[in-house]
């Protein structure tokens, strides 16, 4: 018998998440049945999309999630990306799919064009970044960003966005929502794209919404926006862009950074820390 | 000299607009300059639009606006459509383009498809339309929806929208915004489109919006919204359209309902009673 931990939502989060919510237990797995794979979590991912796609667990289910894991009773160690849990012992994936890929998804929150300022900068755009740390301005500043500034620190976002771009924007990558995106959207040129795939800001309040956009915005500068989660792409198409983007991550196009918690047993503290903003990049458990 | 009357802003709106913030007065015009043109107004139109688009104007400016007028210096009673103010008399534009076409946007307050009803019926689609009345309500009917329901007197728009639609919906045509468009996007299919043209749910609360839609309907559903105003089209794009919509009118494809006030001092109160919902169709003033 293998015994594997896993942490539970023990009680849906009200407000912002706080240990108490969830629950470390150990359990006896049974003998593995045919197709199925034991694993052994190595990293595992804590994102902001748990905050609200909790909602959906019934309290006391293992917390969902992604991790890389190895395959225990293989001899050849590879990696692979298991499915949607925080359990860290081990874990089932009836016919492993995935090769050998760790997240790419870079810290997004503050700083929604981290993950395209490669591309971008290549493709000669001005490429600007709003993050809630000096620290993490100067992440931005050093991987290449042509502006960047301390949202948290600025007198006026909706100054600091007209200095740092007084044409306006023509893209904005949202994981922040709220007020923050309502300014954003009032600083965008005519027909701007906003491509929206969070909304941090909110997710811990999501019973009171802040006030929506100024319709004006939307009408008058004609804005698309469009809204989309990573599980659109399957197939094919999927599995081409993991090995584009490992490429462009070995070849030193795409930077990232990582901000890795030691030990399974601070998966809740990650997750709350990250929450807060405490993590410069991809936060990231090692089990 | 001709004399000429214009409604002007008097003051700014706050909240609902009342007869006070408005003001006649009479000018005498100046001789006409060369590809100038005299014009008198036949029928002036009030829009939501104009709720906030007055913002832009100065205290005392002429009140913006859309007419059909026809020229004064020629014998030829050849209609068209004149620049933008609540000015009846008369009206000038170096050089006249538009053909003779009334407005032919429908009622699309509480409304929102009946616009492209005609369209869509023909192409297959099933139409739901809300509205503010059960007179609205009928007329709807009457046109050709599948589903109607009077948005006030349901007692959850939530459920009149999952009755009319049990599988949700496709596409949403917008001119109403707040809390209603909230409760649509909940109800959207997954990659459903919705356009954006007016929001007049909160014209007179845009110092205190309602809170902006749940960030999961956009997210999950990956909803794709686009705002847009009828001058993203020009020329003669605009041009073709124009003279389309007039064929599809005189054809019968496309139906319409005017509500026509009479007397162009009553263009302030038929303004009003249009943001309240009062009329049926489109909202017109005979000069």
């Amino acid at each position: 018998m293998v015994k594997a931990k896993s942490w539970t939502l023990k009680k849906h989060f009200q407000g912002k998440p706080t240990q108490s919510d969830f629950e470390l237990k150990t359990v006896e797995l049974p003998p593995l049945k045919n197709g199925e794979v034991l694993l052994e979590a190595l990293f595992l991912s804590v994102d902001p999309y748990m905050r609200i796609a909790s909602k959906r667990l019934k309290e006391g289910a293992v917390m969902m999630g992604q991790q890389v894991a190895s395959r225990l009773q293989q001899k050849e160690e590879k990696w692979v990306r298991t499915g949607p849990s925080w359990a860290a012992g081990t874990d089932f994936i009836p016919g492993v799919s995935w090769p050998g890929v760790i997240f790419l998804t870079h810290e997004v929150r503050n700083m929604e064009l981290i993950y395209v300022s490669g591309l971008l900068t290549v493709a000669g755009c001005k490429v600007v970044g709003a993050a809630g740390s000096d620290e993490k301005i100067a992440y931005l500043k050093q991987i290449g960003f042509d502006a960047a500034f301390n949202y948290k620190t600025v007198n006026s976002l909706e100054e600091a966005l007209k200095k740092a771009s007084p044409d306006g924007y023509d893209c904005y990558f949202d994981n922040v929502g709220g007020e923050f995106l309502n300014t954003v959207l009032s600083q965008m040129k005519d027909f701007g794209k906003i491509a929206i795939c969070g909304a941090i800001s909110v997710y811990n309040r999501m019973d009171q919404l802040p006030p929506g956009p100024s319709p004006e915005s939307i009408i008058y500068k004609q804005l698309r926006i469009e809204g989309f989660i990573v599980y659109r792409w399957q197939g094919d198409v999927r599995e081409k862009a993991l090995r584009d983007l490992m490429k462009w991550v070995l070849e030193g196009k795409i930077q990232y950074h990582e901000h890795v918690t030691k030990g399974f047993e601070n998966m809740p503290a990650a997750f709350i820390e990250m929450l807060n903003g405490a993590n410069l990049g991809k936060a990231v458990v090692t089990a």
